[in-house]
């Protein structure tokens, strides 16, 4: 009879930190080994940070990772822990060829005692590693502990044949993946039932490690598992924070014994808390430590950024929000602009743009979008001084639907340094809003979630009510750039125009597909018209967390200049 | 004794524009005909333009692209040009695995009477085909107007192996390649050493033609050529034009006869012209018809843009020169800006931002860079009012070497659709402007650039000695943005600085490397810091053209969030 504890170590790395993944790593090596495990494994590319885009091309990188993973090996075992097996990922080199390599590497006995390199390299959507690695050919087995322990690497596991293939004949007790998979919504289950073919194929246990955290506009949403030969889930760890859980392997058992299984989260607590921790690390890791600045204009797109914001920092005394009324703004937005501050907290400042507008106005005389564009970017310059003089990370308050119609002003309300809700729908915004306030600030939810406002609020005094005004999330949306202007004057209703949104971008339907999907042809034409205007600008745009499978940024990849209509 | 007129068709093509691709195809293949040719070659993708990125995974796309290749076919025959060979790139589909495919196909007898597929998908820099192609696998030989002619497409010729080798068994008489080969300085003889290398071994003359004009940030600089199998040079389009020449192939000859063959360009008039081109199609692609506006400083890199955009549209009418000067402007920065816009002959407004900056400062009132940067944005803002107010394309005047060190304000000197200069670093700046100031106004330069000023002035004015004034060039740069200010204060002298950029950035060294080349420590750490510190905010600069092997923007592509430090 042999047993075999695994610890599976959910980390968030951070890309290029080789000294700080490395001290996380022993850290979580020190609690594996405490908790009586025999192996260890981390998630993809621990050591490096993934993904790590071109930083894979610069030698000097390579070198340093490779030192690091030495001395990790030496530092273990000047800590007692050379019995344990730790499984990290790194940036190898193929030395026939120079090009870098996706390792996974094997720490144990003072040593890099084994490595395997992942065989398929994704290239689609948001991956670009065939661009900067060279594909392993080997598949690996590895005697660990008394075992035998197939190995693969995240995309190695997506693929039909290459090592999952390989290993189905070779015997194996368990197969380890690590991972680094982006989230997005409804992938859980997919990846769930992608490992249960997997586990099927080899005949044994699958052990899948995925990565946490945010890393730019990635969002890994952790989640790790084990799932058993026949598709029972034997352990589910939380999403959307670090974990180390363990899995008892036992080799006379014929099905393994399920332990811990974290539940399922609610489709809009999931998105909201993947938006919060994109923040959250976004913030983190580029050291923005004073907060964050952002327009409060009453309208939802700002209230629920200010909702994420008071929540990535635990609190509301690091939010910044700047109430700018024009000449259009109606007292209803700028009530419930200050009733959100209060609610969670935040500064609050009051910067009217009237007295600067008419200055411009002074010397340039402009009409029409360009008057209305000058206001915009009146409040960006006001949002941006905030950001220069506090030391702050300026938010864009951007939605997906706005996006994607070029309904924003470039350089005016779309200026920031991050945009968390730059992948969600209108629709999307209000459904989170009214979870939000829903949400009970006492409970702590996934990700270790915690809700700001509803109790506490603003210096102590309880919210009388829901932290978002209804108001916000009910009244009909405006940009309040002229007097009586609403969304829908320029735009089809949001419930209509994200369903054409989602088939036209998110699933790729052109004209004649989005006429059969049941549209009108003049809302199609309309919106085509918007969103192929919008174009050219999607390239200055702020950064932001990814949420859906195909979101605005670096993986829609369209020509900037393309005189295509479909 | 077989002798074939091969006509080499280099066209600027526009992505996505399948109609207007292909009416141009049939005026080219209809002078082609008209000057005796048998066979008319285009760049590769011409019906699609090139790059076409991720428009390639629309079936929509895809389906009209084939639509506009066989409704060309049968045009070509009603115009009496059944006979003729054209050979024009277009995207296929790969009917195995449904994935797009690069493809050249051959118009004959008012059919798509022959097609071959790209091999090698090049997958760095700033080419993404691996991504969105699959790999063609055949190698073909043509038999077309009684002699053989082997196929390839760009990057084919690039690999060793391949079509190329396999041809090389097969007693081909001619090799036939279309390229879609972007601008590179100094790429003018590898590709020529290359094509000759790739002509000795298939024992045949080799017809490379290439694209030209400008794509979102690529530059295509035609320069089309035929080269014998003993390296010798038989043909050579001109560079940056449009052009249509021919080339005799003789079966009887074992030596092929020379033809026309186009001059090598001056170094800095193959830059400058680059840019001017990138500029001139960005504009004309997008529809920016009414010309463009541009904040004059009276430094040399807002000179130096301004005399781009008056060469690239023809005269100064277009160009709308805005002086913002402010409390630290120099009287000597003012007169240049003015003395600059008369010798151009381009609209001049004088545009004070004082007042608009006290205006902000009574509700900020802010200090230090906060302060220097609002000055920038007021003048961001300004550009685009007149941008949005007359329809203008705004551009951005950055050079790499501050773009490089973070030396400019986001929302500020950075806005703007284009930057002509974003890949020039501030010694070549200068460069540029002394050549342009020597280059004669009556003359035609390369790429049939006709140079503005010099002769004609503002209002008919001859202009009295150089166009940019010769006080731009030589004073000390200075951002102006507070009393006494010199760029050399934040910055290590430009000679110095643009040696360890080009070090650093294009040649990927590392510190110790950088140590090695001989540069002194502090200037290194200095440097790498800078552009540490500049790299995150780069994704929201605006598009420009590509000049160098590694330019800033997509093909730098590093991750935002990264703690690596080399």
């Amino acid at each position: 009879m042999t047993q075999v504890r695994f610890a599976l170590a959910q980390m968030d790395t951070c890309v290029g930190d080789l000294d700080g993944n490395a001290d996380r790593v022993l850290d979580f090596a020190r609690r594996a080994a405490a908790g009586g495990a025999q192996v260890v494994a981390f998630p993809e590319m621990t050591l490096t940070g993934y993904p790590i885009e071109d930083l894979a091309l610069r030698a000097t990188f390579r070198r340093a990772a490779w030192q690091t993973a030495s001395e990790l090996a030496t530092r273990l075992a000047g800590d007692g822990l050379a019995d344990l097996f730790v499984v990290v990922g790194t940036i190898g080199t193929d030395h026939e060829t120079g090009k870098p390599r996706n390792r996974m590497i094997v720490l144990h006995d003072g040593v890099v005692w084994a490595g395997y390199d992942k065989h398929f390299l994704p290239n689609y959507g948001v991956f670009d590693e065939f661009r900067i690695f060279s594909a392993g050919d080997k598949s690996v087995v590895l005697e660990m502990a008394g075992i035998r322990v197939g190995v693969a690497i995240c995309e190695d596991i997506w693929q039909d044949g290459g090592p999952v293939a390989d290993l189905a004949a070779k015997d194996i007790d368990v197969l380890l993946t690590i991972n680094g998979s982006p989230y997005e919504e409804g992938k859980t289950h997919v990846r769930r039932d992608l490992a249960g073919r997997r586990a099927a194929e080899v005949g044994a246990p699958l052990v899948y490690v995925n990565q946490v955290g945010g890393q730019d506009d990635l969002v890994f949403d952790g989640g790790s598992f084990v799932v058993d030969a026949d598709g029972t889930l034997l352990e589910r760890s939380p999403m959307f924070m670090e974990d180390l859980s363990f899995f008892d392997y036992d080799s006379d058992l014929p099905k393994q014994v399920p332990g811990t299984i974290a539940a399922d989260p609610d489709p809009d607590e999931e998105v909201y808390t993947a938006c919060v921790l994109g923040l959250k690390d976004y913030m983190a890791k580029n050291g923005f430590t004073k907060g964050v600045c952002l327009g409060l204009s009453g309208g939802i797109d700002s209230a629920l950024v200010a909702a994420m914001a008071a929540d990535a920092l635990g609190g509301g005394d690091r939010v910044y929000g700047i109430s700018m009324p024009s000449m259009y703004s109606s007292d209803g937005s700028k009530d419930d602009a200050a009733d959100l501050a209060r609610n969670l907290g935040a500064h609050y400042d009051v910067q009217p743009i009237e007295p600067l507008f008419v200055a411009f106005q002074k010397q340039l005389d402009l009409d029409g979008v360009a008057a209305e564009n000058l206001q915009a970017r009146i409040r960006g310059v006001i949002v941006m001084a905030y950001s220069n003089s506090k030391g702050l990370l300026a938010l864009a308050t951007g939605n997906k639907s706005e996006l994607a119609c070029g309904y924003s002003t470039i350089y005016g309300d779309a200026v920031g340094g991050y945009a968390p809700i730059k992948d969600l729908l209108k629709t999307r915004v209000w459904q989170l809003a009214r979870w939000r306030n829903r949400a009970a600030a006492d409970g702590v939810g996934i990700g270790g979630l915690k809700i700001v406002g509803n109790e506490g609020g603003w210096k102590g005094q309880p919210v009388d009510g829901d932290v978002i005004p209804v108001n916000s999330i009910v009244k009909p949306p405006s940009a309040e750039l002229r007097p009586g202007q609403k969304d829908s004057d320029s735009l089809p209703e949001y419930d209509l125009l994200d369903q054409v949104l989602e088939a036209y971008i998110e699933h790729a339907h052109g004209r004649a597909d989005l006429l059969a999907d049941g549209f009108d042809p003049d809302t199609v034409d309309t919106v085509m018209r918007l969103v192929d205007r919008a174009e050219w600008k999607r390239r200055q745009y702020p950064l932001g967390p990814k949420v859906t499978a195909l979101a605005f940024g670096r993986d829609r990849r369209l020509p900037i200049t393309s005189m295509f209509r479909e």
